[in-house]
């Protein structure tokens, strides 16, 4: 007789530094390249474990540690991954440590499977979000800005976010760190910059871009929704084909000798403005 | 016959990893206990020189590394640091990576005397700025959202960053990097708790503190200046004493499924909003 359900998955006992599934989670947290080759990449911590599970994101490996085999909570994840035939790994404090290069590692380390939306489920959620506000990034170099705007973006509620041309990898353990469980809330997608000119020019609302030139005041602009906000890199900003692609240019006021402002604050200011009438505390 | 001009600084070839000078510096960068005994602080890269001179902070020593002795603004700083009695050390890449920990390490480092604002000179600075908005932070662990509040501080015009309890050094390496040369603008000052309850006592404007539990929209309150912001610490916001002590709590809506914003971006969310009547364009 069949089943949908999956089949659970294996508990293992490892023991050994050269262990080939640490050498991948190794791997999964060292290199970009083996993380896209196969799909996946690691997530610290049993909250992260918790919003995976609660999100329905697929898990591949979870990894207990000593403390996490005495925990409730992580014991109750652990089974609920396991049901889902993700392999269980126990391990010792230190192989733990050397798996994540950390001296104090979490006790929970899971292994997820990555999700971007295709060029067409990003169309469907454009189209299915008709008031949402989007928040695309050009060439954003540092994870910690990367991570840390993905969960400002759930914060605020925004459909989603669109990684654009050269941007950051997302599931880069630092990325992932910082978004502390909102990368499992919050859409991604990738686009070339030449995609990217094309959804801005057939954008039914606002799109505003964050510009240093910008002549507008970003409280003075008019955010039609759907709203797009673009945010320029850490270094240079929006280049002007990146400007020129946005209807609305914004600039943030400031008073001392700052230069700029950290790209993740930039972009929190623009977001709880764009959002300014539709947020409340009840 | 006496002057008042200082001595011009030495210039000193180093290219012994074990030279003494060589050794401070790294201690410098590693040990807070050892920035502490001596005062200083290390800061890496020409722009935060060039700040540093120009606010009239003390250079102790300026390290330069072979690409600044080709570039031209970099040996002018160095001049000038010289001048106002800085040591100079010419270093090769490879002693000024092993000095500083990085692969690609910038051409330029500099040591500074430490500057925080004693208790009476804070009460003159409160005294001076009748209108001022200050930002007081309380425990807060990560050097890099310390940096990047002091950095949002300046940009909005800020009196100053009060240090509260165990605050973490404002003169750590990553502190420094993330303010982008705001350090030598921003004035800062260390407070115990207790010392911060009795200057937040007899404050004449608002003090307000942000709160998980506050039970005011932060858009809502009437920021009497002058003002004094209260953030609490990464892991558990502000504690009962300390929420008791601020005039108004306030609280920054959201909307999805976050548990909370990051530190350095709900104090730059707040800054902009008791600023929002005094900041425009022009």
């Amino acid at each position: 007789m069949s089943t949908n359900l999956p089949r659970p998955g294996q508990v293992k006992q490892v023991t050994s530094f050269s262990n080939p599934l640490v050498k991948d989670i190794k791997a999964l947290i060292a290199q970009r390249k083996h993380r896209q080759k196969s799909g996946r990449f690691v997530a610290e911590g049993l909250k992260l474990a918790t919003d995976a599970l609660a999100a329905g994101w697929e898990v591949d490996m979870l990894v207990l540690g000593p403390e996490a085999r005495d925990s409730a909570p992580a014991r109750e994840v652990a089974a609920t991954a396991r049901a889902r035939g993700a392999t269980i790994l126990e391990v010792s404090t230190a192989v733990l440590a050397a798996m994540t290069r950390r001296d104090n590692p979490q006790m929970v380390v899971g292994v997820y499977g990555q999700r971007l939306l295709s060029a067409s489920a990003l169309e469907k959620a454009f189209a299915a979000a008709p008031q949402g506000v989007w928040v695309a990034l050009d060439q954003v170099r540092d994870p910690g800005n990367l991570g840390t705007i993905i969960r400002t973006a759930d914060a605020v509620g925004a459909s989603g976010v669109i990684l654009v041309g050269d941007t950051t990898d997302p599931f880069a353990v630092e990325a992932v760190r910082a978004t502390m469980g909102s990368l499992f809330h919050v859409p991604l997608a990738r686009q070339t910059r030449e995609g990217f000119r094309e959804i801005a020019a057939r954008w039914p609302g606002t799109v505003v871009g964050t510009h240093l030139k910008g002549s507008s005041d970003y409280r003075t602009i008019d955010y039609r929704r759907p709203s797009l906000l673009l945010m320029g890199n850490e270094q240079s900003g929006l280049p002007q084909e990146m400007a020129e692609a946005c209807s609305a240019l914004a600039r943030i006021p400031q008073a001392g000798q700052a230069d700029s402002l950290n790209l993740a604050v930039a972009t929190a200011v623009m977001l709880y403005e764009i959002r300014r009438g539709d947020l409340s505390l009840t």
